[in-house]
């Protein structure tokens, strides 16, 4: 058992690191994004350097506290607060914000735990690159917490997850060591993998304090179009079709549905919505190319013949760069319209694509038997991965539904992993999902994983009460 | 200490699992390609099913012998073979070869591990399909293994490593226990990613049993050709214009020296050369575009501005099929003539971009300080993946330098490290590279390393004396 983070302990460790000049928590770090949890009233360190980190945690291991690893503070899994048991010190990871160095020739750069994805593409773009992990919180969420959740965000299709992106860490593992990996190299075939171990843990195996990151060439030209599809079925059937055409250079290929333009238009009523009468489904396709390739005429082949086999009713291709900033901004825009309207349960789910417009159809049907519900079920339909939020009936409350909540996700849940699916495809498990992680999780991993922590992490001191409890 | 798996051990396991049909160790499970080590002689078992895997690790737990993992016996370094200790039980994937399933529209194959690269090219092929994990021997090299040393080769640069192929795995775990993850997920984050652990672990932490295999849209056009540089900075200057040109459709970027042409003239002499007289410094490049988009002419613009700018100074764009197979032979036979010549010592190490022209120069002029060698350096510029074999001068005798051998390789791979590269690009550690762990390891990764390795396989049964000793 872990002893509190206290005022005498605040008062030991600041008298062996006086610069770290510990504060006590401010409201922003018990706040999460979805208002689900509060974190307990504790104090923050925010080191500057690497070996500050590695000091705060051997002091940890001594004391016995919990480390609460923060970054930009905006998971959906409530990963970044401690709500119940004793209080954690909190580390921020903010003031390790230096982009370390740029690589230009090794489309490589090297930032520090606490730099911003937005700073982050700005630094590429600087030199011409392109660093694809981009999701609506760019300008807050910082990479290091990032690589430690292994984002997804809008062109895993084409670029992968978070993992895919990073070449090497330096971090800080449980016993206080400096794990020195910020390797730029391609190939490193140098005995196990504790990068891709750490990425991905949550900050329960380590705290990632710098990254060396992958750039890619920065595309040429970009086409964006929003075409309304029949179903599901024709969403995929146009993927497939856009996949033959145009293979890799598909950078996204997001379904919406009617629902959130309808919240949309409730919610933010300025947001310019590409059509009239929102269509029941829609995807929103960006081609990106190298010079001498024009992604329009890919995308107008691609309409045209979709438009013939009947798959697509209506669409636009964006003529300006404007445009398809707005087509963006309506799909960027309807997570926070979702929030302001208020899910009775939200999940972050991925499926086979084989058996994505099924589980939509059967799930939607099971879900009518349980309340009459409203389903914004949206997302990156190139990685199979679905946002699939209930609502309460139009004019009702969502306090009305919470009896049902549990009930709801359970059986999405059920319904996905019955399918091969998962339960958290981007977002992670945090403290959301560690009962459904132990229902459905693989036992032998779930014993692996417990292996692996109680032998890296004995004292239980990193981001207690996330992942495996 | 292990026990030996000894004819007591053969009979007690045969009557717990008759149909293994265990048998004694033909002699090409005892040997490897470069005729380096030879095998202790000791007994195959060859299960059919996951579950017979299983069952032989838990018998190994119970009696305390080690297991010998076997995939196709292509490993360069010694990882497939058990020289000293205990004999231990060697476990050959070969039976378990079956293509689980095909799906086509989830750009996935399942394949045991005992499937060769060749038979699953030839699969993804029937379904318009590329599987890019390629290297000379792919038609005995088995995936199981393949994932379980993160295999490299030809494609890296474009479509990435043996791990970035796979989206899951099935294996058992050093206790026995069947890891279920052969999920066919573009995104899965519900706790540690123990594939990754396992790839790249060399069957020390687990045996492969069946992969999720991504696959990716196969490139309509293809365009190859042989290119003589000034030198290694020509080369790197080549590659970063064919890159801000080309962008991701460079599929391939190989560097050669004339040594390889010499040596390949000497040994076979049928091969078609594609010099008449072999430049000091030639590339080899790729470019595979989908449809719509020639990759002719952006080899033949790429070709006439280096040209402009003397980066390259002769060079041949392939007409045919035949001749970028021709060029392909090349590349993919001088390995075996560098076989037949007969290294004093050979080095499979990557640098940054950054560092490896200076690399080659100073590398080159320190070794010829110790011996009047001969440097066969060439290997995949593209990912700086460097096979830096150094021979002994014409007529003389590798066996003659035998005392310097160990001076040469460490001269190599402390150049190496000082430049932040690695020791092993791709061929990984096995039994030869233990003590180039050892020395050139960061201490918080070896101590991690070892945590795991004595959390996960606490008997140390696994693939004994490999990776961590």
């Amino acid at each position: 058992m872990l002893n509190a983070f206290t005022l005498d302990t605040a008062s030991a460790l600041g008298a062996a690191l006086p610069e770290l000049r510990l504060k006590p928590a401010e409201q922003r770090y018990l706040e999460e994004p979805r208002g689900k949890w509060t974190g307990l009233p504790t104090y923050v360190a925010a080191p500057r350097t690497t070996e500050d980190v590695a000091a705060i945690i051997r002091f940890a291991n001594t004391h016995k506290f919990g480390i609460q690893p923060y970054g930009g503070g905006t998971g959906l899994v409530g990963g970044q607060l401690t709500t119940k048991g004793p209080e954690p010190l909190i580390l921020s990871l903010e003031n390790m914000n230096a982009i370390r160095a740029i690589h230009s020739q090794e489309n490589a750069l090297i930032a520090e735990a606490g730099v911003t994805l937005e700073t982050i593409h700005n630094a590429a773009a600087d030199i011409n690159r392109l660093f694809p992990l981009t999701y609506g919180s760019k300008g807050t969420a910082q990479i290091g917490a990032g690589l430690a959740v292994n984002s997804g965000g809008l062109n895993v299709l084409r670029y992968g997850m978070a993992r895919d992106l990073c070449l090497g860490i330096e971090a800080v593992l449980p016993n206080g060591d400096i794990l020195h990996g910020l390797k730029r190299l391609r190939k490193d075939n140098t005995g196990y993998d504790l990068r891709h171990l750490l990425i991905g843990s949550e900050g329960t195996l380590g705290i990632i304090t710098a990254a060396a990151l992958k750039l890619s060439p920065r595309p040429a030209h970009t086409a964006t179009a929003f075409l309304a599809v029949n179903n599901p079925t024709a969403a995929l059937d146009l993927l497939a079709r856009t996949w033959d055409t145009a293979g890799e250079v598909i950078s996204a290929f997001e379904i919406l549905n009617s629902t959130g333009f309808h919240f949309l238009k409730e919610k933010f009523p300025d947001t310019r919505q590409p059509f009239e009468t929102p269509p029941d489904w829609s995807v929103l396709v960006e081609i990106a190319t190298p010079a001498g390739t024009d992604p329009q005429t890919i995308l107008e082949t691609v309409f045209a013949e979709a438009y013939e086999a009947d798959l697509v009713t209506d669409g636009l291709i964006a003529s300006s760069g404007q445009q398809a900033d707005d087509f963006w901004t309506v799909r960027e825009t309807i997570p926070l319209a979702n929030r302001a309207i208020g899910a009775i349960a939200s999940h972050d789910i991925s499926l086979p694509l084989s058996h994505l417009a099924e589980f939509i159809d059967t799930t939607g049907k099971n879900l009518a038997k349980i309340a009459p519900v409203r389903i914004n079920c949206f997302g990156h339909l190139g990685d199979g991965n679905l946002h699939y939020n209930v609502y309460p009936p139009a004019g009702k409350d969502r306090k009305d539904f919470a009896g049902v909540a549990a009930k709801i996700s359970d059986r999405v849940h059920d319904n996905v992993v019955e399918r091969g699916g998962s339960f958290s495809a981007e977002h992670g498990i945090g403290r959301l999902k560690t009962a459904d992680l132990a229902r459905y999780g693989d036992p032998a991993k779930l014993t692996a994983m417990r292996t692996l922590k109680n032998a890296l992490d004995p004292n239980g001191i990193l981001n207690p009460g996330v992942v495996i409890t």
